[in-house]
């Protein structure tokens, strides 16, 4: 007989928020990366052509951490159609002293949403600058959201602007998150004009072909481009790369398959083999992240297991704590 | 809100067994590998060297088939010096249309075992004489006793010769399975006496040298070795594996990579690009098995996502009909 606590949605919304606590959670994974002999293999990835399904699914073992989590996140793509989200999902947390099941965090993707939008603030507290004010965030969903509420955690931010290939939704998430932040959050009907002037921005769309053109980055702004998480989503044209000052991947083994990387490879312009320097580098001090207010700096998110094993082991500490969810025997 | 149901491994002791029920559920699976645009990913290992830990993740999406499942597997060797089990695992069952988390199946590698035994039953059916009387079984372990199990499902065997390297293990499985299944079941000291003239041979070792040497199969054997489902695991000399008449892989992509061919190829007996068939082939009529009685055949299981996927689905269209397990809601 084994123990376990089933933790659901609610129960996780409860104990874990985007907050101060999950980004350090979150850095202090990405510097476990650069610093310690984290295993973290390639993500399995499945498809289900006939429902236009997909699923990823993640691991990573943290040395001194004493869980580990496996996340299973499916996107299916028709679901809409019968009323169902496109993307759920699900983590096991395992011990690393016994592999056995500690805990089911049946989350829906929502600390996906979390660790995701903090690995964004882990981006901008170490490459964007301090004096940050104005944001720009590409996309109106979920990410959209989170992302702005995550750079307001670590940067000085006073307004944002949103653009979306659907207006009406950039409409109602700068309506929304004006009233939910407190700041100025106007839609923009034009990327370039969104991105003009601003201090960081952020993508967040499912784009396959880019939406910032180079050229359009500006001395001194930071870029975070999250959307990319398989083969072929794109969303800064692979030149930009090369015309920033400072690129910066999550998992540069990931990001040079994945990411944004991948496209300036795959287009000719960065040669497979560039070495450039990952977040966590960056955040344990073993590499250099801004060095001057001029520098053009890129991040390039394709999402780690590592972070979902730390956020995952933050919600089962607390849930302990708060001896939240269901105890379960098997 | 989605609902789904979990399963204890006490529930699924109640609805599946080892039966020819389960041996066809795997042999369809197999069939289906041959015949239909099956998505099965390489597995996913993650290895957790600070406690003599690992955890393989497995799936496999079967078109026609309303599920698919992922299994995780750890198997933690530290863990029986503290009274707990080595290995134990879970599989989680989603909908092929929608991806949603139809069921949690806590069975501790209880469906593992069972499904495992079912592709030794399907192999034997294929390969061996139909006039198999005389069984062998290298280990003495749990899969020990089912694969002995299975075989008599498909022949009539009437009698077994249990080898183990721990001799007062082969003794008590060998009086164990003798009064369970009705049979003579006799330890023996030897694996090469073990051997001489039974019909149908099964390793189940975690073997890491080989324990079959060449020369010692016999015209009309059949042997099945299933212990070698990692690189460093070895159970032929791979010299035997050139002198059969037959080889046969559950999967070439994984017995080229993890099974005893494996040891073959990097032992340079045999080309990595060698073409030989695939059970499935076998089972569904595209390719020969045994073609006569003095054929030395050999299978090579490493254990694959379809198994999975068709032994979960099993267990949750019968837990559905029997009304069993715990729905929860999240």
């Amino acid at each position: 007989m084994s123990s376990m606590i089933i933790l659901t949605e609610a129960d996780l919304r409860k104990i874990v928020s985007l907050d101060l606590d999950a980004v350090s959670c979150v850095e202090d994974a990405f510097k476990a990366l650069a610093t310690k002999s984290v295993a973290m293999p390639p993500i399995l990835r499945l498809d289900v052509p006939e429902h236009r399904g997909e699923v990823d699914v993640k691991t990573a073992y943290v040395p001194g951490i004493e869980s580990f989590a496996i996340k299973i996140s499916p996107g299916f793509f028709d679901n809409p159609k019968i009323g169902l989200p496109s993307t759920n999902g699900m983590m096991v947390l395992l011990s690393s002293r016994t592999g056995l099941v500690q805990a089911l965090l049946l989350d829906n993707g929502y600390l996906t949403d979390v660790r995701t939008a903090a690995a964004g603030a882990v981006a901008a507290k170490h490459l964007s600058r301090e004096d940050s004010k104005v944001a720009a965030v590409f996309g109106a969903g979920m990410q959209a959201k989170l992302q702005l509420e995550a750079l307001m955690l670590v940067r000085p931010i006073t307004s944002a602007r949103i653009w979306a290939r659907d207006g009406s939704k950039a409409e109602a998430t700068a309506a929304e998150l004006s009233a939910k932040l407190g700041i100025d959050v106007l839609a923009k009907a034009d990327p370039r004009e969104a991105m003009r002037g601003a201090d960081v921005i952020v993508t967040t769309t499912p784009a396959e072909t880019p939406i910032v053109s180079a050229g359009w980055l500006e001395p001194g702004q930071h870029l975070t481009a999250m959307g990319s998480d398989a083969e072929h989503k794109n969303e800064i044209d692979p030149v930009a790369i090369t015309q920033a000052d400072l690129y910066v991947a999550d998992s540069l083994k990931q990001t040079r398959r994945l990411g944004e990387l991948h496209h300036a490879i795959a287009a000719g312009t960065i040669a497979a083999t560039t070495e450039f320097p990952e977040l966590g580098q960056i955040a344990a001090g073993q590499r250099q992240g801004r060095s001057d207010a001029k520098q053009i700096t890129i991040a390039d998110l394709t999402g780690t297991g590592i972070q979902d094993t730390a956020i995952a082991t933050l919600a089962f500490g607390r849930a302990k704590a708060a001896n939240a969810g269901t105890t379960f025997e098997s």
